[in-house]
């Protein structure tokens, strides 16, 4: 797709949406509160000023989104948005079949252009985007708009924990509150929701940590059988790798998970001035600068060794 | 003390300050986020009115909240001012002196009303009392009564998360990171940030929970000796009582935390409709209706047993 791709301003992406009809909205691949939220609420907003819309997800919506479940229209679409879809490569499934994307509306500074139109915003989440159209719109925010919107800020803002949450964000939840959006119970669902097995498991997994190189660095083992053993599903294991970082001192977490008998998922978080991707690499992994991981086929013992060798390396820890 | 307790509306509590000096202002027992916010921040606002004052503790401050360390000056206080303090029992230590406190500022709707005035506002914490009050007497809110107030806000609400966090609440937050509140290194302090004897006791804490009445309530206990063994301080239990109530399917988290040999500090957490305060005044306690405690003097399987009987008594489940 080599096209040029114009940035709206806030009246340009409104006159756009008001001057088109027949609207597919697609939404990134592993679906979270963001773009599922922004998702179902440009829907709603857009059915408000009787337009038809329906939005697809790469996969069926996931469990705990269910309260934001909702009836989609059939018609032909005419007009294709992607909402906070930084990248083509993200789009997959039913999402990745449409040959030309109208317009994006997303929060990723490094969206790529690959639409003929982008309507983007520094935001802590793409809900922000879309609840300042409907403002503009002047668009009837009801609550399940209200449900949608919050959803995707506190999901992206870790519940307005992290430095992307700003006065602006906390604005718009207050609205959004006031507009019905249920919070607590949204949070409760995000944010507060442990299995039995995950309670389990990471009183285990808490058992195997491991601190080298004076405290700096803390290693969590998570092996097959704790697995097994708990009856633990992916889901529950969504965010335990966090864990390790968030000790005092710590500034090299490592999880390593075992993902078949012999070969480790191993999960490097850091913090400054240490490069996570740069262990990674030493391992033939990769990822970002703070948040990186790699696979190891070995034992347990082989698999901390080197790990522990790599961290040695990149961070020269007496 | 036999008093009458005046409740007092903004413009008069506002009033007060500015009609008082030399304020002494005492801080809970076993002080959080929100007491040591409120006391910090006032002491800074009254400050700023060219008032003396100063704030006590119970204990030295935490090592979480050095952040918030200031020198206090000396002088002979003439008025004592109590915020966020329930009860005249929560005053320990160097805060239990005072024979008579002038003005309690809270926002627990089951204030005791021990203090010759008042004043109470069903906030989702404190430090928004004070926040209110320094807004109205048009108070300069520097950086450091910022950061005071959003820690209160951002610890009583769990970060927002709670049904006690309002529109209101957010609006605070905003107004308070635009006049220099750090929220993000704040919340990572707050957050997620664990002590290596947290991590060791919150592993042997979830060793210890039992779920009751088909799974709707748990019950976690946190024992002397864990508490000795893994030489946590009373900062490192912040928050390990919300645990419970996160378990998928539970409506009733009780943590019974043993504060000397054989009496416990009961924290009950609870989700609608089940009254929290209502199981806790059963046992003399009080409290939030979502979030309230009680002390319990005898060994644990009585303090077990007293819980359970007061959960079934209030929530009559089967």
């Amino acid at each position: 797709m080599n096209n040029i791709c114009t940035e709206l301003s806030l009246e340009q992406v409104c006159s756009f949406l008001q001057n088109h009809d027949d609207y597919l909205i697609l939404t990134h691949a592993s679906p979270d509160g963001d773009t599922i939220g922004s998702g179902y609420a440009l829907m709603h907003i857009l059915k408000g000023i009787t337009k038809n819309a329906r939005v697809i997800l790469s996969e069926p919506l996931p469990q705990k989104y269910s309260y934001l479940s909702t009836d989609m229209p059939e018609f032909e679409p005419k007009t294709v948005i992607a909402v906070d879809v930084a990248d083509l490569k993200l789009l997959s499934g039913e999402c990745a079949k449409p040959q030309k994307i109208d317009l994006c509306i997303d929060h990723h500074i490094s969206n790529k252009r690959y639409a003929d139109n982008l309507f983007l915003q520094d935001f802590g989440a793409c809900c922000e985007c879309i609840y300042l159209i409907a403002k503009k719109l002047d668009a009837t925010v009801t609550k399940q708009i209200a449900d949608a919107l919050y959803t995707g800020i506190t999901t992206d803002t870790g519940c307005f924990r992290y430095s992307n949450a700003t006065a602006e964000t906390h604005r718009a939840a207050a609205e959004l509150m006031e507009l019905g959006a249920d919070a607590a119970n949204i949070n409760r669902l995000m944010f507060e929701t442990n299995s039995k097995a995950k309670i389990e498991l990471e009183k285990r997994a808490l058992g195997t940590i491991e601190y080298h190189f004076g405290g700096k660095c803390a290693v969590m083992t998570i092996d097959n059988e704790m697995i097994t053993e708990t009856a633990c599903e992916d889901s529950d294991l969504d965010g335990i790798s966090a864990l390790p970082r968030t000790i005092e001192g710590v500034l090299i977490g490592v999880t390593m998970r075992e993902k078949e008998k012999g070969v480790f998922k191993i999960s490097i978080r850091t913090f400054e001035p240490v490069s996570a991707c740069e262990i990674a690499a030493e391992l033939g992994g990769g990822g970002h600068v703070r948040a990186a991981g790699c696979r190891f086929t070995g034992t347990e013992t082989d698999a901390k060794n080197a790990v522990l060798k790599a961290v040695e390396k990149v961070v020269g820890v007496q």
